[in-house]
C-alpha cells in the first residue's frame, strides 16, 4: 500500500504542472511578462488553486531555480582527473542542456538577482562553481598533456568559457541570430573549441573529432543517467 | 549676436541636466528601477516642467541612445588598413570608454529592445557593426602579418571580443566582481589581450608593451579628437 493518499498525490501532481507550465512561460516571454494569473489561466485552474500550491511567484521561481540546481549540481560534481577531450566536450555538453532547460535564468540575471535575493546568492554559488569545475578540468587535461596550456591561462580561458555559458543566449538574441536548443548548443560549443584550439596537441585530428561530435551532437552520457 | 536667444538657452540647459541626469540615474539603478518622477525628484524640477522638454521616459532612453549612436559611430568610422597592435588596442579602449559612459544599454538589452522597438533595430545595427569593424580591423592585422591568424579564425575570434564587449559587465556583476569604470576597461582589454595571445607573433615583446599600456591606460588618443 502507497503511504500517499489519493488527495496527496493529486496535490503533488498539480504542484508538477505548475512548475512545468511555468517554466515554459518564462523561458518563452521572460519572467518579467509572465504572472501568477497568466499561469493559472494557461493551466486553467483558479488563482487560488495556483495560490494554495505556490504562495506567488516567487516561490514557484525559486522551486525552478532549485531543480536547475540540483540538476547542474551532479553535472558539476567530482569530474574525474583522467577525463580526455571528448569527455570534457559531453561535460560541456550536459552543462549547456541543462541550462539552455532554465533558460530564463539566463536572460536577464541582473535584475532577477536583485528582484529576488534568495536566488541570488545561490545563482551567483552555483556561477562559481561552474566556472572553478571548468578550470579543474582544463588543469587535468593539461597535466595529462592533452593540451598545451600555460598554467596562468587557466583562469582567464575559464572565465571566457564562462562567458559563454552564461551570455552567449542574450548576445545571439540582440544580434537576432534565431536559433533553437541544439543549434544553440552547437553554437556554444563551436565557440568553445574555438576558445581551446590553439591549445590542442593533435590539432587536425582531435579538432575534425570534435567537430563531428558537435555536428550530431552525440556525446558519451554516462554520467547524465539519472 | 547670438541667434539663440536667452529663453532657448536655458531650455536647452535644462534639456542637457534633465539628459545627464537620467544617464546617472539609468546607470546606477538600471532603466527599468528609474521613474520619470525620480528624474524631476532629482533634479528638483517639476513632473510638468519636465514633460515639457521630454514627453515620457521612452523619449528620453531614445536620446541617449542617439548620444551614444554618434559618438561610437565615429569610433567605428573608417579604421586604418595600416593599424598597428597598439591602434587596434586603442580603438578597443576608445570604444569600452565610450560604451561603459552608457553602460545602462548593456545592464539589460533584451528586455529594453523589447520594451522599446525604436531602440531595437538601431541597436542591433551599431552592435553588428561594431563586431564588423573589429573583424575589419584583425583581417588588417593579419594582412600586415601583425597576427598568425587563420582565415576562418575571422569571424569566431570577432564574435568572442563582441560578447566580451557587450556582455562582460553583467558577468562580473553576476559574479559580484565589483570593478569601477577603469577596472571594467582595464579587465575586458585584458581578456580580449588572451584571446589574440595564441596569435602573436613577436609574443612575450608585444604582449609585455600591451599589457603596460593596458595597466596605465594610457593610449595615444588622436582618433578620440573632436
Amino acid at each position: 500500500m502507497s503511504a500517499v493518499s489519493g488527495g496527496e498525490k493529486v496535490a503533488t501532481k498539480t504542484a508538477e504542472r505548475i512548475l512545468f507550465t511555468s517554466l515554459d512561460l518564462f523561458n518563452e516571454h521572460g519572467e518579467t511578462a509572465v504572472t501568477s494569473v497568466d499561469i493559472a489561466m494557461e493551466l486553467d485552474i483558479s488563482p487560488g488553486n495556483l495560490y494554495y500550491h505556490f504562495k506567488g511567484k516567487e516561490v514557484i521561481v525559486l522551486a525552478l531555480f532549485d531543480m536547475y540546481r540540483h540538476k547542474l549540481s551532479r553535472i558539476l560534481a567530482a569530474p574525474d582527473p583522467d577525463l580526455s577531450l571528448q569527455d570534457f566536450f559531453c561535460f560541456l555538453y550536459l552543462s549547456l542542456d541543462c541550462s539552455s532547460l532554465f533558460r530564463f535564468l539566463y536572460r536577464n540575471p541582473t535584475d532577477l538577482m536583485e528582484k529576488y535575493p534568495a536566488l541570488s546568492r545561490g545563482f551567483r554559488q552555483l556561477l562559481l562553481t561552474r566556472e572553478e569545475t571548468v578550470a579543474r578540468q582544463l588543469d587535468y587535461l593539461r597535466r595529462n598533456q592533452q593540451l598545451k596550456l600555460p598554467a596562468d591561462s587557466l583562469a582567464p580561458l575559464s572565465e571566457q568559457i564562462g562567458l559563454v555559458f552564461s551570455q552567449a543566449a542574450n548576445y545571439y538574441l540582440i544580434k537576432e541570430q534565431m536559433l533553437d536548443q541544439k543549434g544553440f548548443i552547437q553554437k556554444c560549443l563551436g565557440s568553445i573549441l574555438f576558445l581551446l584550439r590553439p591549445y590542442l596537441k593533435g590539432d587536425s585530428e582531435d579538432v575534425g573529432v570534435l567537430k563531428e561530435l558537435i555536428g550530431e551532437l552525440r556525446f558519451n552520457q554516462e554520467s547524465s543517467d539519472e
